[in-house]
Formats: C-alpha cells, structure tokens, sequence
C-alpha cells in the first residue's frame, strides 16, 4: 500500500513544543506562563473596540506600518524600516530560524533556557548545539565561538528561567565573534535594568526580538517583532505571510506603543512584588536566583520540589516544575498580583516548616 | 570580512510573494484582491467587542477549542479533532508546505492558479511542476501522476483567476491516484455550487482548507482552517506556534460559524451581482470563463487589457491584470457591491464603445 500522507522526517519525529498548562479561566491562580497578571493598557482595549467597527472584509497592512512607526518612536529607532511586525514573537523566532538555518545547519542557545528554541531547529531538520551556562548562571565565552554550519545564536536576555541576564557589553564582545546573527530575545527586558535596542543601530548581526505578551499584558492578542537592521527585515518580510498580523492586533499593538506611563507603572509594581516575593521565599528556606524578568526561579534547600508543585497544584496554585537533568530541577514562578503572591507565600509557609 | 547575516540560499534567491496593491482605504474602489465587498456578520463585530474585554494578558487556547467545536457542527465532521485553525488559510498552507516537502522535494499545482504555492515552496529550497489547464479550464489527468519526490499536490477549487471548478468525482480520481496528499483548497468554495468538504471523511488523502477572508467579510481577522483527518491535523499542530491564532480572532471565527443564515444571504447576493457582472461584460465584448467564485476572468475581444487596467485605475477602480506568459493577460475582477459594480459598468461601457 502507498502511504498517501508522508511527512517531512523530521516532522514525524517531532515530540513538538508543550506550552506551560492553561487550565480554564478562573479555576486557578496561574504562576506558570510568565503572564502579566493585570489587564492591559486601556487604550488597547479601546483601539481593539473601535478596530472592531473598521473595515474587517480588507485585508490589514502587510507590514503593519501603523505600528512600525509607532514602535520606531517609541524605541528612537532612525525609522519604521527597522521593524518587523509578529503575529506574536514566536513567529519572529520561527522566521528566524527558517530564515538563517537550513536543513542540517546549527543554531546555537545557552542551557538552561528557552526549549522552544530547540523545537524550531527540529522542526527545520536543523541542528542546535546548547552552551551550558555556569552555576552563577554567567555565560561562558565559548557562546562567541566560531563553528561548523553555525548560522544562528539564541540569547534570552533576560533568561528563562533564571531572570539573569547578560551584560550589553558581554552581549557586544560574542556579537563580534560569532560568524552569524545573535538574536537578543528580551521578551523580558522591560523588567529589568538594561536592555540591548540601541547596539542595534552599531552592529549589524545584533537582532533584538520583542513580545506584548509579558509586560504589555497582551499574550492573548499574538503580536511581538523584531528590531534589526532593514536589510535583516527585508530579507525576511519575504518569507512571513503576506499579512501576518491582523487589523485588530495591529491597532492593539499601536495603541500599547503609545502607553509609555502605563508601561512604567506596571513594571514597577511587578517588580516590587518581585523583590517582595524574593525576600519571603528566601525566608522560607529557598535559594533564589536574582531575578530581572517577573517570575523567579528557585530551588528549596531541603524539600523535593515535585512535591511542592504537586501541593500547590491541589491548592489551586500553578507554577512551573522544571528539570535539568544534571542540574537539577526547581520552580519557575510568575509573579502575580500581590493577593495572588500573599495567597502562595501564606500556604508555602504552611508547608515548608 | 566574515558576512555576518548570511541568509539561507532559498531565501536570498527569493523575489518574495507579492500581493494584490491595498491602497489607502476610501481612495478606490477595490475590486482587485476578492475581498467581501460587504461588513462582516454584526455577531462577530459584537463577539469582537466582547472578546476586548476578556483576559487579554492571558495566552489564547493553543488550538482554538471553541472554534474547532463549532467548526465540526457547521460542517457536519465526526469531531473537532478533524479541524486545524490558522492565521490565515496562508498559515495553513505554510504549515502544509512544511509539512510535508522537504529541501529539494516536490510540490505540483496547475496553471494558471495561485502564484502563491510556488512562493512557499521557494522559501522552503524545495521545487515545485504546473501542470496546465487546458483551454477550457480543464485539469488533464496528468495532475494525478505520480512524480520522483512529489510530497504534495495544491489545487485551487474554484481556481483563480478563473474561478472554474474541477468536479468532486475527478477530485476523488486524482487522488486516488496521487501518491501524496492532494489539498484542495477551497477559500472561494462558499460562493461555489459543490465542495469537497465531506470527501475528507473517506479520503485520508484529501484535505480541505478554507478560510473567513472571502465568503464572511473576515479578511482583516486572519483567520483559516483545514480540514483532514486527526493524524493529519495533530501532525502539523506540532509545527505551528504554540499560540498562533489570538483571543479576538477565535472568538470572531467561532462567531462567524453560528451565522449560517448571513452567510447564505451574503453568498446569494454577491452570486446575483456576479451573474449580472457576467452578462453585461459579455454584452461590451469581453470573453468572460464562468465563473463559482466571487470574481470574474475576462478578456476582450479586441482591447489591449493594459489599457483597461490603467483607464480603470485612473478613475479611482483597481483590478487586477494578470499575465500568463504564453496563454496571455487578462483581468481578474473582484465581484463588488451593486454600487461598485454599476461603477465599474458605466466607465467600462464608455471606454469600450
């Protein structure tokens, strides 16, 4: 018998990327996805109601120009042609690696960090080589190295799951070594102390990717982009579906632009909940890492951390258990609003003594 | 000097897709990409409207739950799990494409058709055979021939820019025949007499993609869908971005799949003006191929169709001219409203007499 459906090898060999669990609304606090735990600007919920009105039977602007101008200002970018609009900052990884990696090349990411990543590579039939980071979570030099078919490095900046991040000038010494583009996902940045978009404009193999998701409050509406030089963007407008943002994201995503004290305000009681949570945790017997990003990731001194998942999933409380294998395993926990942080410190206390 | 940014061969070599002109909105009437002249449905303006105000910090359903659900209803399928939804049917068949064909593999799609396929199989450094409608908009049988490293064939259905449908009993021939999956894809099927929607159930090799662009007045939400039997549909959902349709678009496409009735009437209206299009065209001298879609090909008897095409974009009208090389140019005319199509009439019936 023919076997009429034959996928692509290395799609059938895919286990494929599972996301962190979505229960359904409201049934749990959820700390596991780095969500923001407050709703968005609302000026993005208005934008969103007026696009709603606005002429939906046309297709949208190819290249999100509304926005592009938008993000320009608000990054003081030289101008719009420096972006590239995302139907969420997956897709800009996803053109990425299409973009740079072909089948049997290497992309390059640090361990532990974003799995996704990987998933990318297999997806492309590509390869991927991972540079461990040390136990202080610094990242080794050989990150910069030259190498076989290396056509691509992923940095998260800051990094999950630690929320450590890597200094711009460390960012600046790998840039110049590398044979290939390093991509600076700061999908995090906006919580933390430094971010990397203006060595941008300096160095042409410096890409910094971007997403709505976390600090803007927006991972339900999709939309993230990347900021490169214009012939990185131009080169890979080619290949992103003609309109892969849609009217009603895009008018959301001008909107946040223009949010800027919204922005701030947020950020800043994220991170005080942050340094909050750090300090009770610590109390509580767990190691934490310094974190720049909003979630924190720790490991308890003496208590199996499945048992603490386990625990707080019975309690309604969802964090993310991860497990490195030769490093161990830990919690990766978002930071939520601070009733949703009062409720998991007063029950992890309870069961940590 | 080391280039730093060196792009995948496939991708430097491509020109990129280019899509129909969108000028600013307002300025002309748009007759040029098959866009639904009409306003969406009011329940999915209202669903939209509803949707601003649900949990936009939180990520989407990865697979479009309520969607797929009502979905499978309006279409009679055994289950959801036989419905894939996508950011776009343009999503859909990137996904197809990367799928199933391989660096160097085989894709076939006839000629004249949807310029598009051969733009996807670019990206992917993978090649793509026509095989050629014969003069009255037949497809040979050749179309179902097997090939050295055919992975996957793309049939428009209606076609454009003919708008010409190939017959379900043939559809089932040829893919009975083919030794890879034949995708039928059906993004005008609503304005059309037949589809192949039901052939999915028996046939593990024919798929089906649509999309909301056309027939519901939804091409500004992106929003498409395939068909095909579960192992197919969770095959490929390990490829796609985790979250790649957003909150609003599902909740507008669930919306859009509760409005039969809109629908229909929508479909009957545009089909009446097509037909009078049709006849009146004819009555000035244009060859008009009849047509189950919601434009219409035609080529004059006597007029150089530049000329057409300029005159009617000096008067504010787009169309689209379209060359086929050896089989010649022609106009492809989205079907408008009544207002827009009188429009149309009245310059047309000057500039030809």
């Amino acid at each position: 018998m023919v076997d009429r459906t034959s996928y692509r090898p290395a799609v059938a060999a895919l286990s494929g990327y599972v996301p962190g669990e979505q229960p359904p609304p409201g049934k749990f606090i959820k700390l596991n996805t780095n969500e923001n735990p407050y709703p968005p600007p609302p000026q993005v919920v208005e934008a969103i109601k007026q696009a709603a009105h606005g002429p939906l039977n046309r297709y949208p602007d190819p290249m999100a120009g509304a926005f592009r101008n938008a993000a320009a200002q608000a990054f003081g970018l030289p101008g719009p042609e420096w972006v590239l609009a995302g139907n969420g900052s997956d897709e800009i990884l996803t053109l990425l690696v299409r973009g740079f990696v072909g089948e049997g090349e290497k992309l390059r990411l640090p361990f532990p960090s974003y799995v996704l990543y990987r998933t990318l590579a297999d997806i492309q039939g590509a390869q991927w080589e991972q540079v461990e980071f040390d136990e202080n979570w610094q990242l080794p030099n050989s990150f910069g190295e030259s190498g076989e078919k290396l056509k691509l490095a992923l940095l998260p900046n800051p990094n999950s799951p630690s929320g450590t991040i890597v200094s711009r000038d460390a960012i600046v010494d790998l840039a110049s070594e590398l044979p290939c583009p390093l991509v600076v996902d700061e999908a995090y940045a906006d919580f933390a102390e430094e971010n990397c978009i203006d060595l941008v404009v300096k160095h042409d193999n410096i890409f910094v990717s971007r997403t709505l998701s976390k600090s803007y409050g927006l991972a339900g509406i999709r939309f993230g982009f990347l900021i490169a030089q214009p012939d990185v963007i131009s080169q890979l407008a080619k290949i992103k579906d003609s309109y892969n943002c849609d009217s009603i994201s895009i008018a959301a995503a001008t909107a946040a632009m223009n949010s800027s004290e919204w922005l701030a305000d947020n950020c800043r009681r994220i991170i005080a909940t942050r340094i909050r949570m750090a300090l009770e945790l610590q109390k509580m017997g767990f190691l934490v890492t310094p974190s720049q990003a909003n979630f924190i990731w720790c490991r308890h001194k003496t208590i199996d951390h499945r048992s603490i998942y386990d625990f707080l999933k019975q309690q309604q409380i969802l964090v993310r258990l991860m497990d490195y294998g030769h490093r161990g395993d830990g919690l990766r926990i978002s930071v939520g609003t601070d009733e949703q942080i009062d409720a998991l410190l007063f029950l992890l206390a309870n069961y940590v003594s």
